[in-house]
């Protein structure tokens, strides 16, 4: 043996032993893994340090495009990945990040996620997926009967037969709102004579087989940017989204929409969804679903709930009422990585007819083979992880009871905070919270005055400054590490069309309490002060 | 305080310890967390019953569709997926399953993974994925440097930059290959004049505008079902895929490219892109690149190649030269979790031209606003996980020195194993190996004496009986669950264009020896003694 075939064989060895051999309980792998396991809080509260340290400056750390030649230890790329990854990543469990969709997760997460990951299933197909493939199935059962309710034999004869499918389990709600309007386009231009489908034709052979001249997707401004992304790629083009306003409380008009679809349909244009939102991304406001599924059904058109954010408010006796009228969607869209407190990278989308799915059925020659129980068969993604397994536990784990509880409390917790900036003579409430999202922006109590008594144009001028104090605001808070609010751009009613920027929270994380939400009030009032807003304030003086 | 608020508080208590409080070391669900990390491939070995249990029996198990009302004690439901879910999954790390593309995981991935779920990063923006955004831009650097090789100029002045993007991380090989076909068909028909862009106006205006009648995509006949998928999601079709015939080695017919994209060009379609392969889902076969490259480029088409499996192999020197003009490629698909080795929900697609993802990007009010280095601009999905810290740490452990053994060991024992089928009288090889993959089939030693001899009618009739055969011996073995080999269709040249039904085998698990593969063949020679296969034989000598 030489000396090149002694190295190779010494790396072999080494190689063997990464895929037989556990990091030994020494390790600093293995010390950080327990750490988590014993304390994720404290694992989390002590090594994300929360600095000012700029992203340009973090992009130095992970600059180099090579791969190594040669492997380096275990130890040393834990080294980095606590000193550069997790030191600086974002403390999204923090009871005070309330400004995205990410919470504290429950802790049986992590021993079942070991389980997840330590079975490597690929849903697409039962062979590399036996026991996953009815788990994922109930799961979406589950789902389905939470929003629709059927009786018992409609789920024992849908929910594990091989040419049906109460919906499709993803990565997130983008998918999902992909999905269903993937299925609501084929459904609306199906086989017909000699034209095969818009799914083998192509949108052009469609609409001349049908002859329309276009496509339209309703849906009001605050629609979720992806239904955007989804009429692009499935090669309707952005511009067929036609946006219909909102009401004073951030709801679609029902009016306008009527018209807007009356006026489409004269004109040539087929409808192919009209989507209402449970819980709007920006404002957490609820569609009118009811009146939307009459107008669904009047024009014959596709009824799509994005409740990506809202959809567990079913699980609240208290509040479900507010989602009223979803038991007619056709299609609905949950994220369980959302209000369902699950890790990232796992949402649903639920069909009502159980052969909804087979607009876009597919099949191989290896796999997702016609009459087998294989997911992938209609799903938009190709292999997918055992996600459903953290579903599926955390739904039996808190129960009804306990989910209605999370839901309560958010709503309870974001009307307390709506009365806070109430109550408060700096800060003014932008769209008050009809699930568990409220806007709202730093205005001084004498800009206040002014905002009420000056004409059109000092308006604009005042919330064009405005704005920019809370743009900076919120970036110098995020910067400075304690709290995390975020922010959006919204148009409100008293203040005509213009576009306002302003705070967003969101309220789901159980460990945000009152009191935290009193001090991320103060901070900002300090951070104004500290940012010099009085000097830009000035400006309005003159 | 009502008894009804004393339970609510109960439960109030209960779940803030959820939230809060680490599951008890002598929990069962902590003991079953310590014995993985121990002991991973026991803990696979003793706890997935290899039982024949049918699917249909297993869906029993999960049938009811409600949502319990009270919340499940987290051992119960523990006890629960260790009998039902575990015991009845696929044992996917097993050096016996050698059927599909999911292989055992080296041991770090497990502490690693815990990493990431504990930092439940959501990589969509920065603002919930601070380090973990210049982390994933690097990964993406790191595999476009292994394809194009640019100098360092290139990857410091592209890698992080916010109009920039090497690639899009994502789920898997599906979503990266219609990510792929999405910025073929925008960057086919951008704006011009009054057009606004496919992205915008849609398929048919698009079509309208520039004066063709179609769109279409060549592929060889081996393609990955994804495209077929992309196609009908993307609105230009199903239809719109070509494919071209395959010559004797499965690679893509380079004669029949040529002419067919002519005449389609002729014909008033637009070529939307030409896919190469680089190792087939089914065969594992690398069409010429450098062929195909220049056809692309002859015919200013997108030049896509599918290395969703085969691109690792460009880690080792010694195979490096199959994938010869992938450099060439204006996108590139690859799966993480299949040859890289990291768990189920990780590909990504990396593009030569840093701007190529422009076509396809998009923004939003709260997040990945314009300028933002936010990564959810340019992607297909919306939130997702953090695996790009997988594959950075893999790359790292495993260096190009290990990742080039691993496949070097995997193509070596894939001649191997060709070479004991080829001399073994009972067994026919169907497609050798070029990378890892292979196909072979059953064919007791008389019966190939008589496929030579025989004319074609009667080879028609013997072929009938063998994909009986074959099809029969893959379920049985895959059911008797010691080991898995898969099954497909192929058409192989000696036998014209009737579909063969084959064993399928794909080697990637280190832990898979020579020996092994020894006794899964005995075992399928065993079985198909006892499934009556001389009974099915004797048909013949009628």
């Amino acid at each position: 043996m030489n000396e090149q075939q002694k190295m190779a064989l010494a790396t072999l060895e080494n190689l063997q032993r990464i895929f037989t051999t556990p990091e030994s309980p020494d390790s600093t792998l293995s010390k950080i893994d327990q750490e988590i396991t014993n304390d994720l809080l404290g694992f989390l509260r002590d090594n994300i340090v929360a600095t000012t340290e700029r992203l340009t400056d973090i992009e130095k750390q992970f600059s180099d495009p090579a791969i190594p030649e040669q492997p380096v230890f275990v130890s040393q790329q834990t080294d980095f990945l606590m000193e550069k990854v997790v030191a600086q990543s974002v403390h999204t469990a923090s009871p005070r990040f309330i400004g995205h969709m990410t919470s504290a997760l429950p802790y049986f997460m992590l021993p079942l996620s070991r389980i997840m990951i330590a079975l490597n299933q690929n849903l697409v197909k039962t062979e590399t997926a036996k026991s996953f493939t009815p788990l994922e199935r109930q799961v979406l059962g589950m789902l389905h009967h939470l929003i629709y309710q059927y009786d018992d034999a409609f789920y024992s004869h849908s929910m594990h037969a091989s040419r049906r499918a109460l919906g499709a389990f993803c990565s997130g709600g983008t998918i999902a709102n992909i999905t269903a309007l993937w299925v609501a386009r084929n459904e609306a231009f199906p086989a017909d004579g000699d034209f095969a489908g818009v799914g083998k034709e192509g949108i052009h052979r469609a609409l001349a087989h049908y002859g329309y001249r276009d496509v339209a997707i309703l849906v009001s401004r605050l629609g979720h940017y992806s239904l955007g992304k989804a009429a692009d790629v499935l090669g309707i083009g952005r511009n067929s989204i036609v946006q219909i306003d909102t009401d004073a409380a951030n709801r679609i008009d029902i009016t306008q929409t009527r018209e807007v679809a009356a006026r489409l349909q004269q004109d040539g244009v087929k409808l192919l969804a009209l989507v209402g939102i449970a819980g709007t991304t920006e404002t957490g406001s609820v569609d009118p679903l009811q009146e939307l599924a009459a107008i669904a059904d009047e024009f014959d058109v596709h009824f799509h709930v994005d409740a990506a954010w809202g959809g567990p408010t079913l699980l609240s006796e208290q509040h479900r009422a507010l989602l009223s009228g979803i038991e007619q969607a056709d299609s609905v869209t949950l994220d369980a990585h959302k209000q369902l407190y699950v890790p990232v990278g796992a949402g649903m989308v639920i069909f009502k007819e159980p052969t909804a799915l087979a607009a876009i059925e597919h099949h191989a020659r290896y796999i997702i083979r016609p009459g087998s129980r294989d997911l992938g068969a209609t799903t938009l993604e190709g292999s997918r992880p055992g996600m459903a397994l953290l579903v599926h536990s955390s739904l039996q784990i808190l129960g009804r009871s306990g989910y209605a509880l999370l839901i309560d409390q958010g709503i309870e917790k974001a009307r307390s905070l709506a009365t806070m900036i109430d109550r408060d003579p700096d800060f003014e409430l932008m769209t008050a919270p009809e699930l568990n999202i409220l806007t709202y922006r730093y205005v001084p109590a004498e800009v206040q005055g002014m905002l009420d008594d000056v004409e059109h144009q000092q308006t604009l001028k005042i919330n064009d400054i405005l704005n920019q104090i809370a743009e900076r605001m919120q970036v110098l808070q995020r910067e400075a590490g304690h709290s995390f609010v975020s922010r959006t751009q919204v148009q409100i009613a008293r203040y005509g069309q213009q576009s306002l920027i302003v705070l967003r929270v969101v309220l789901a994380n159980p460990l945000t309490t009152v009191d935290i939400l009193a001090e991320i009030l103060a901070e900002q009032k300090t951070i104004a002060a500290e940012a010099g807003v009085q000097k830009l304030l000035k400006a309005l003086e003159a």
